[in-house]
């Protein structure tokens, strides 16, 4: 194998991910990441596929306002984002499936690598390793706090390794850089593409999540939780809060009473549950009895059955919370990810392949997480049509939690998994 | 008395009712507003003092932020505000104040007029009048729904009148226009300016707030609710709400906790009270353990003692539900207003001077609101000084309360508000 | 008048008083206190009716359960009540009436004198005076903290008047000594005997309420609050809190979402409003998800249309709080009181009358209090049949609210609400 | 092995299970439980340790009120419990343990059957097994609905193998018959005794948990959820909640925002937890706002850290609730249980012993349970001190959770669990 390559790449892993780093995009929103990607996969050789031809517009959820999307791509453009691309991704269209066929026949590898960022504000703390480098997101209230920027990193990494060793490799090679991982919006639109449908062999993978080495990794994990995404919209009366309190119908007093009771779902015996109220917004002004309110939430549940009951609770709360103060409601579905199973034969195969590897120091065959994954409808579109999908871990110290403001990992750790990455390859589909 | 004056001014009355109508702005970005009204005044004649002549920006209170001031100073500018008014304006520095000096012995008469809206969505249903007759709201969340554009018509009107009818009275008057009653931000600011120091008799009113029939007015009210007004800002630590739920710290949690044991504050055997938690906004995305959060609210008492009872107990909660989550919280007083006494002498005297108004039916010596009034503080400034004041009311009927999407009042009341004031006029201070 | 009466009777009022407190009966179980209360009546030459004939069984509300009757009744035979007299008592049938007939035509003047106590712990704090001089309650958890027992008192004083100067005396007059006050739940029992419809005056009266000199007293009230009292039961599924939290439908839970949100009810601009969750008991053991919870709950208002406000708002609330958590829940009224309006020509004679009274020093025309009385449906009685009828109050100063386990009263409160009564009877119905 | 053991003790296994279940008895008040237990031993010839001399008096937490003790100890003495036995278990010190030695060098094996019942008014449908054979409990709101009569009747099953095989066994049994399981009270009381520091094999288990078929066991747990268990007492001030609801202080707002907010504790990335608040009371009566309140609760987690991660949050709220309603409160600590690890060399051995019982069809290596027990710490110290230590489940299946008022097993299992354990004894200690 070529152990000059990881050596070559290295500055340039960096420079992708610290220059995504710095200019996050939410789901959905990602059109100057997408642009950044592309024309990096085009220099490569590529053929690329493009918002509008990379995913299935119907079967996305969550999408953003209308008005949201619309400054975004202002600010694309204003970027320099060049107007046929933005023409191919315009109205929440983004990320992008890249494709490689050696020609030669073999199997048809897939990999995953999302590239959405969340809506924290990024510490400015000196100790933070991006605000010390400078490289923190410039956006007032966005941040790569999960880790996107890193795989994005490394999906152009191993781009970059098919792209100059393409002669070497056999069978096919599809590489999808996924808009929306966040709130388990955007895997299916691109899964109803019906790129996975002869895939063999699908990757994918995160950075972190448990606070390991640098230089482990996982094979495998136990699985995700599934778990449902709903919008709850309240709908009450306003009305003057001195001189008329009697006339309101609170919208926010039902919000909050359905908050507080649903972080009280009781415990399934039978595995994990989870339950958040991620985001809240009620009332207008000080002294008007609030009309109207606004709540995100999300359950999960370790089997379809428990993530089932969490989401029948989680709706007959928010429903009575309404009918208690007299307003009305409307529940919306706005993402949904699936339980998934990883396929257990990878095991062996990734420790044999990555034994030789100098970065990867050790092969864990299965590390449990308690999050939730969109990754999961392609893992299991893979996995009806006969092809084996793991999805692995990347090991890294964490200092702070994801999706915490502070949120970081050791850039080491981008040049393990581009490693495993092409152990794998070799491995599992070159001569 | 000159009746034409009426016939004359009416359709002006209700043209300057409806524009004001449909361009509203909330406290302290009244740009547009105060211009317009200070165009109007400048035609009639009256020394003008705006914005920072008019009020002392250090009294002012629960300022927007200054991105939001920025944006309406821009659109102000864009609107065609003169840049020399702008600059007069800028930092929400809005409002002004007219005088008038007739050079002759005599009161010094003042009266308020409050010009702000409020962030309500101005209801489309064609059964709402301004909707019917297109002069319904231009601006998305923004609202006249407490009849601030009809007190501004009405000053308007009254300013009409002393610039047409000066010849025949005497003393002095001054009229301010008043930024940012709602909240009770304002009024202070004008008063610290002295302005109100040596006047004699004070005169502000309301439309509606009972719903009484056009024509009847009330000489006095027995008294506002005192009232504080408060922001609280939770701050918490933010966490994967699926990976890592323990490590958050839940900011939201505290403020709806807070928000449902606010409006348990138990009653006061000794008068009204009354708290609204008008707005709450937490957490930032779905799957993240919101570590902010932050709440309006406002709580009122009849007596001062009640008032300050009620905000007692409402920091205490809000910092108990901080503390029961583990966040930390600031509490910032943005807005006051205090309990005022009408001065009953003017009971029998409004009576006699309204007796010979052809549209004042019926003058009820006192109806009371459960309101808050920041115009109690130029009231007790007035009485300190020795003068008399009170505040009216004006009938109308009301099909929806005040700060409703569809409220509404009779435009016939801005008539008999005007008539009122004149009568009042002649009978109080001219000849 | 004979002056000398009050003199002699001193010691005798304050036993009485003193007697009562030390044993405290709550409602519909005043077995002995109502036997105490005959069996002085019987030696005045009263003519009695008893327990069952004083009261429509029927229309009793709000019943203790029956092994509370039972415990009671054994121990009012154990202390030595009559077998008779506990017969004619049975099962709830507290109280007594008593009529005294002078045979002369006069009117006929009705008295309502209440004799439960309350659920409360009396304090054993060397300065409460019934501890301190050895009066305080026996009982474990109940008290006369709300003044009966001085009520109670007062009634024999002005019988014991009637009888002592029955000679000098015309018309007729009946006495009610009423159970189950608190909680509005004996007083329609009596009216429903018809004791009162051809009453042609009717006084009732209370020790205290507002703190006010003795020898002060109130000829009427505004106005009591109207109220509604219920009882809510929630039947959810108890189980195992560690092995199966799931499978528990939480009883626990929906009442205390249901008390939290009662608090909250909204005040109303009309007038006052009243609301409190007074006992609340869920759950049996500590890993038990709770499978069955009660709450006793009232809610009041200034007018019959805001009592029936907040009855609605209470009950919607208790039905959605069920709802959310999946639990079954029967709500029972189990009291209500009216609205009054005293009459107001009583108050310029009761202030003639009282005017030659040593201890009276003050009549008040009006006090206003927030309370609410079931004295109500007696007072409409009279009224609907010509009858005229009011609610004093007897002045003392008040170191602790009403309902605290360190209320007590000045016992001269007592000598001046008799002498009043004594100077009512004489200037309005004898000779 | 004596096969005709088995057929011979069945009906009688039965009929103590029944008569048990007939009469449960609570935690700490097993007197007539522990009396029956006694006289059955006392026949089979095992020396016996009763009450006071079987626990530490001062190592029981949770205690029940004297008055609760004395009332059940009088129903003891009723229903024919000697008055030497009541003498030595007097004010709780229920329980008792059995010894048997056989005089011959053996391996001392200690058994664990816990006895007490359960605050649970059980099902009289006719569909419940107890209900439909007539053995339901006669106790109003008492019952075995965790099977513990099961379990006593095990214990009393396998002493009369001990005592009727005696001459084949050798070595020495100590059987513990455990009081007060439910809510981890009495474990530590009989540990700190020291019968368990030289035991070398110590056994006990659970019917039921997980439903299972009959003739399924399991050979251990992984482990049990570490618990502790809080009573909360909130002191705050009664008011009249219709004239003076300012002045009160309301303890049940205190308890019911602690209680909502309690199930609302993050769950943890790291294990399972659970909360449960199994008992609120608060408040006396309607009308007064509540001055006292009262919480059972608990709290579980997985490991050690976990479960104190649950402690600190509980108590945090529970202070925090306090003062938000300005009450006072106490939290005490009434029980705990910890975490345990079942020795795993355990596994094949009663695999092996049970290989040749005609009733056990399957042995289990591991189930995992949610469920607490304080059997951890008689484990704990057994394997301190070098012994062996196992928790092992014996299967039913289930209609209804544990802690349900229909909770039932099939009486099969306590044949199989008996078969098992005398298996097991013959495998691990007899010739």
């Amino acid at each position: 194998m070529d152990s000059s390559f990881l050596k070559e790449i290295t500055p340039q892993l960096i420079k992708w991910r610290r220059t995504l780093h710095a200019l996050p995009e939410l789901g959905f929103m990602e059109y100057i990441t997408t642009y950044r990607i592309g024309k990096e996969l085009e220099k490569m050789g590529f053929k690329l596929y493009l918002g509008k031809d990379a995913l299935d517009e119907n079967s996305r959820m969550g999408l953003p306002a209308k008005a949201d999307l619309e400054a975004q791509e202002k600010k694309a453009r204003d970027w320099g984002v060049e107007e046929s691309w933005l023409d191919q991704m315009r109205g929440g269209n983004t990320g992008l499936v890249a494709v490689w066929d050696t020609g030669r026949n073999g199997d048809h590898v897939g990999f995953r690598f999302d590239i959405d960022a969340l809506p924290i504000k990024e510490s400015a703390d000196p100790a933070h390793r991006p605000a010390k480098y400078e490289f923190g997101s410039k956006e007032e209230n966005v941040m790569h706090s999960c880790g996107h920027d890193g795989h994005t990193a490394i999906g152009l990494g191993v781009a970059q390794y098919i792209s100059s060793h393409g002669d070497q490799l056999k069978g096919r090679f599809t590489l999808l850089f996924q808009p929306a991982e966040e709130g388990g919006r955007g895997a299916r639109a691109m899964t109803d593409m019906g790129w996975l449908d002869d895939v063999d062999y699908f990757y994918s993978g995160h950075i972190g999540i448990k606070s390991l080495p640098v230089g482990t990794i996982a094979a495998t994990t136990p699985g995700f939780l599934a778990s449902t995404k709903y919008n709850a919209y309240f709908k009450g009366v306003s009305s003057h809060a001195g001189i008329n309190p009697e006339l309101g119908k609170n919208a926010l007093l039902a919000a909050t009473t359905a908050a507080n009771n649903l972080y009280g779902i009781p415990r399934h015996h039978d595995g994990v549950t989870r339950v958040n109220v991620g985001k809240l917004a009620a009332g207008s002004g000080r002294n008007i009895i609030p009309g109207d309110s606004y709540m995100e939430i999300e359950v999960r549940g370790e089997t379809p059955e428990i993530a089932q009951y969490m989401a029948e609770k989680a709706t007959r709360i928010i429903k009575a919370a309404a009918d208690m103060h007299d307003v009305s409601c409307t529940i919306e579905a706005v993402g949904v990810t699936e339980v998934v199973v990883c396929d257990k034969e990878l095991i062996p195969k990734i420790t044999e392949w990555c034994a030789s590897s100098e970065l990867v120091k050790e092969v864990l065959p299965s590390v449990p997480v308690s999050g939730s994954e969109d990754v999961s409808f392609m893992m299991n579109r893979v996995q009806k049509h006969g092809g084996k999908a793991t999805f692995m871990l990347f090991g890294t110290k964490l200092d702070y939690p994801h999706h915490h403001p502070q949120f970081d990992f050791e850039e080491e750790a981008l040049l393990v998994a581009v490693d495993a990455y092409i152990h794998i390859l070799n491995g599992g589909s070159a001569i």
